[in-house]
């Protein structure tokens, strides 16, 4: 169905009719000129907003409009995981070409609403308008957080050491999958397709599945974001959006800090050291400079059986000790097995033209 | 200077540092994975989010960047006022092409900002990327408002009397005056440029100037709409983005209702009539079905005298009484002063291919 055939009016009307009940706190959702909600009492809001636009952060011949949705969400709720807080309230802004069929826009909001759903994220509101080029999408996110258990980029101190969730690189090895002609059609290994992907070995084509999913749907981590805010042993917190080296840069200049990583600790993703060799690439790369992994990077103070015990205590994997913090100003010195160092610089940034490194255009 | 030169975080900086020193209630702003706000104990939040496309919403040739960002805040603004809430914070996303200059972009911030302070908004976070084709601006604004005093759409009641603030059609007339090739230059009636500018009165020159104004500068009525649901005499409220004709037509949808609208009793905008004789367009189809007026429409059940006492009582233009609630759900009727009526319908509405009455684009 063309969306000149039911307008704006009609498609807000579809979009709300898809919308759950009315959630706790929500008095005032789609459909008037702004949401209105209750905040808990006594917890501080948390707020980000994240805009994804065609050919940049996303491609449709890479990622479905399902796809696309259930991305753009999780990439907010990483947000606001990586202050410590709790998602709770979404607003969608949409500018949509014409020739766009309004079954693509459900579709897109099929997934930003499954997504949100995992963590009870409400949509409360947005806007929708026509575009003249490609297909916008802009999600802002609200969250809460108790009063002094926030965490920022700043405070990671001399000492602390340097903690990542999770596996990196699955998601920069499936954006080059996908760049190299994969794709993943229905459920499991079965649906590879791609160049020469037949004489491809059955670990092989695993991995390709298993990274391009992991850049295509990739997990926000608010419930080990939560487990280490309650436990209150990190000094400083960001999400792995840009990749390790620019993400840590971040945390590394608000500190004021400098840091040493070791790499042969950095917890690799198996399925993205597979698809590195296969397109030969260099599979550290995508962990260090690829992004868009969502892992949360941290600092802290306490003993690493104390770090470790926060996760595991309420049952999820332990995280890996990476590095450490250290003086100066001059950022992060990547340390290989033989004592030798190197400085750990690149990772994906907006206007810049060249990446150093592997050029991994940030995308979906 | 290139945006490629500085790069996104240089970019960031920049916008960092022509912000305020941090406003009250903001914990962490611009810089981090989010913003952390403190809401005013027991107040309720509003939350609206605009997205502005270059094409759709606005036109280079028409608006400076500061212009584009003037008007970006002061439509969130609007939403907020229409809720009768009081506008706090904004997070700004943009998504700029490679070859817009860096000085461009801070002109657009400029503008978001100055019409920003003057309701002591204040930018604590957002998202800037590049983009494959034009310009976007999204831009969510956060708010506060009393339990139990915010307004909706819904509430209007069978006899409620129908009011506006402020006068009609200049914003429209305003776009016309653009699309019919005329510019501000400088200040005043000077530097009024456009075909046959030389031949016009000054009277015509001046209508020109302030209804240009009015279409690039919108005013937003946030005190005018706390004066009113502080004086509890509004049943519902909307803004007039989409025109008269639009809005009214969510409000009686919303409340279940109908309304009749003396046509004789619209508050036409002096400068909308000149404009439209000039340029042989009726200048009623402004007020009705133009939009972006940015004045309050709401309903009350009170007496005249209690509405107008409570804008009045601040030192407020009198609001008019244009018509009134009626039973039925056959939508707005408009009746003029030989009490024959039609239908009161169009006004502008996305990815409809033909708008009744005029075409008017919504445009800056």
């Amino acid at each position: 169905m063309k969306l000149s055939a039911i307008g704006e009016f009609g498609l807000i009307n579809r979009i709300r009719k898809g919308g759950l009940t009315m959630a706790p706190g929500v008095l005032v959702g789609i459909g008037d000129d702004a949401a209105i909600l209750e905040p808990s009492r006594g917890s501080l809001l948390v707020a980000t907003t994240d805009l994804l636009v065609e050919g940049i952060h996303f491609r449709f011949e890479f990622a479905s409009p399902y796809a696309i949705g259930r991305k753009a969400m999780a990439v907010n709720v990483s947000d606001i995981a990586a202050m410590g807080g709790i998602p709770r309230y979404a607003l969608i802004a949409l500018a949509i070409p014409q020739e766009i069929p309004v079954e693509f826009v459900e579709e897109c909001y099929r997934g930003l609403r499954e997504e949100g759903s995992k963590e009870r994220v409400e949509i409360v509101g947005g806007d929708t308008s026509s575009s003249s080029s490609g297909l916008v999408l802009s999600v802002t996110l609200l969250g809460e957080v108790e009063r002094d258990r926030y965490l920022t980029r700043k405070g990671a101190k001399v000492g602390d050491s340097i903690w990542v969730t999770g596996r990196l690189g699955a998601s920069a090895a499936g954006l080059a999958a996908l760049e190299a002609g994969f794709r993943i059609g229905g459920e499991g290994v079965e649906g590879i397709t791609g160049p020469g992907v037949e004489r491809l070995t059955a670990e092989e084509r695993k991995a390709l599945v298993e990274v391009i999913q992991a850049h295509l749907f990739p997990i926000s981590r608010v419930k080990e974001g939560r487990a280490l805010t309650l436990a209150g042993v990190v000094s400083a917190m960001i999400d792995l959006s840009d990749g390790l080296a620019s993400d840590l840069h971040h945390v590394l200049v608000e500190s004021g800090v400098s840091a040493k990583i070791y790499q042969e600790r950095l917890p690799l993703h198996p399925a993205a050291m597979v698809v590195g060799r296969l397109l030969g690439q260099d599979p550290w790369l995508y962990a260090l400079q690829g992004g868009e992994d969502y892992e949360l990077l941290f600092t802290s103070p306490e003993e690493p059986w104390r770090v470790e015990g926060a996760l595991a205590a309420e049952g999820f994997p332990l995280p890996t000790l990476i590095g450490e913090v250290v003086e100066g100003s001059e950022g992060a010195l990547l340390m290989d097995s033989f004592g030798d160092s190197k400085p750990l610089t690149g990772g994906y940034e907006h206007f810049r033209s060249e990446v150093k490194g592997l050029r991994l255009a940030e995308g979906l």
